[in-house]
């Protein structure tokens, strides 16, 4: 029996004790203890390693804090356009969502094409009616709102109207107008992506991601998110949930990437996941973080950024919770 | 200065002498041919091997015989939904389009994003507006028939209303009804995808891939061949472009996974190619194909179907077309 693990993120990027305020650390504190706290009570009791990283991933998607189902940053069109993916290393089966707007939780969307579907990968309106069509609830566009992320929409729509990052959005309204202090929720959301990986007690491993994008982003663009290899992979090596600019996670197949330098190169899970986080992707300016774990319980977190909402929980140990570098 | 070389690939499958008649064999032979000889004159021109490969696939999404651009096959619903990506080694940049239903030549789509646009991925009707604002051609769904796949989406809709792959839909139709013969159509769409890699005169790789998917497929599936990792890929050591049933393309990253195998393990491009192709797409009973070429000018084209439409030409010598295994 192997002592199982969960690891989560809330996302990477500029965060600095500078930044936020003791409450708002609190806050985050708090939700990532009880995520975590909730994959540690399903893995103790016997629990799937899928399992558990899909109903993490479902907590983070309800916390208005992270940039995930409920608090979902805005696309340039003022909308809500969300992706999730799941794996299961024991049976190396995936399920994944694309640019999905009326899905209270992607992931269990993502989980149900695993589930349910010969295939893989749904996109739109089709990947609705398939999650539809399994029971699982559909919302308005106003379910996502929230102050926070439509005043952060508002003022990366007063720039030259590029897609920003959660983060560079405060730093540059903070810029624009030092008068105007950084909203307190930038902090936490620059590359706000959520996730989990986990080892359950028959060494199987599992890995979920789900993601609201990139604030501003062009309506249809599609991040690392839901693309199996890049911001989500599972199998009997190691689990992979990232967290950073989409597109360089994608060019560098950067989960799948750390899972091919273990077993083709013999690295060991840490050193696999630093080189993709602090060599591969600073190469080519890809900016976030990865949490991994492997089938003998090992769990690394590594970021290239100031910070990264993480933690981890041992079953039958205590809760480790993290924000800075 | 290296020999240069492009392979294509116009999908595998089911394909045999006995189901296929001379004058439909000389059809395709000549289609691949064309195609190769227009790969073969950019390269010896001293073009690039990105601007090689989206030429070629270009080509083969006009031509009908092919399941990709005009000649795609029809979803359950009756319409066509198209995926494309390229990839250039050189730069490792990439960009797909996934879903699109206007676009004359996703490919060319792909490549815009390439070109013009901080994202790689975009799905939908956002894909459609970014191609028309680079002056894309947008075509109605008309433009994609073709009689012979609208029949071969009528026999699929008269089974139990599963995707089919084109291959089945044939060999389904003549089974149930022994009086029909199969189509003479089907033999070359089972797993349609179209494809081109290359390495031109400098060393650079580039990859290519587009597909109208499967038969009867369900609104809004996505396959491999938009998945960067897993029906396209390319990087400074290999270039690769799968066909075949595209969710376990994707479950096992299966054209990065040819790259990794070649970086991390030290084989060689046949080698690592035939491992993904013969045995971890085969554990999990995936079916099809794929082209690739690595930095020396070597090309392997293995499938672990009965046939696969390919070819390869290298500048300055005659090209190579074949079908059957």
């Amino acid at each position: 029996m192997q002592q199982a693990v969960i690891a989560i993120h809330g996302g990477a990027g500029t965060i600095t004790r500078e930044a936020m305020d003791p409450a708002r650390e609190r806050e985050y504190t708090e939700a990532l203890q009880r995520v975590l706290q909730a994959g540690q009570r399903i893995l103790a009791d016997g629990g799937t390693a899928l399992d558990a990283v899909t109903e993490a991933v479902r907590l983070l998607e309800e916390c208005p804090l992270f940039n995930a189902g409920k608090g979902a940053v805005l696309t340039h069109a003022g909308t809500y356009e969300l992706d999730a993916a799941v794996m299961d290393g024991a049976t190396r089966d995936a399920g994944a969502v694309a640019c999905v707007t009326r899905l209270r939780n992607p992931v269990l969307a993502a989980r149900a094409v695993l589930d349910h579907s010969e295939h893989v990968l749904f996109a739109g309106a089709g990947a609705e009616e398939f999650a539809a069509a399994q029971g699982l609830e559909l919302v308005a566009q106003d379910y996502y709102f929230t102050q926070a992320r439509h005043e952060q929409w508002q003022r990366a729509r007063g720039t030259a109207g590029m897609a920003l990052l959660d983060h560079d959005a405060a730093a540059l309204a903070a810029r624009k107008n030092p008068a105007v202090p950084a909203d307190p929720i930038d902090p936490d959301s620059k590359f706000g992506t959520v996730g989990a990986v986990a080892c359950d007690s028959r060494g199987n491993l599992a890995a979920a991601t789900s993601t609201g994008g990139v604030t501003n982003k062009r309506v249809g663009r599609v991040g690392d998110t839901p693309v199996i290899g890049a911001g989500c992979y599972a199998d009997d090596l190691v689990a992979v949930s990232a967290t950073g600019t989409g597109e360089m996670f994608i060019r560098t197949v950067a989960a799948h990437d750390v899972s091919a330098q273990m077993r083709y190169a013999g690295l060991p899970l840490e050193e696999s996941a630093r080189r993709v986080v602090m060599e591969k992707l600073v190469a080519i300016e890809g900016r976030g973080g990865l949490i991994a774990v492997d089938r003998a319980g090992n769990v690394t977190l590594p970021f290239n950024t100031e910070g990264m909402y993480r933690g981890f929980a041992r079953v039958g140990e205590a809760v480790n919770v993290s924000i800075y570098g």
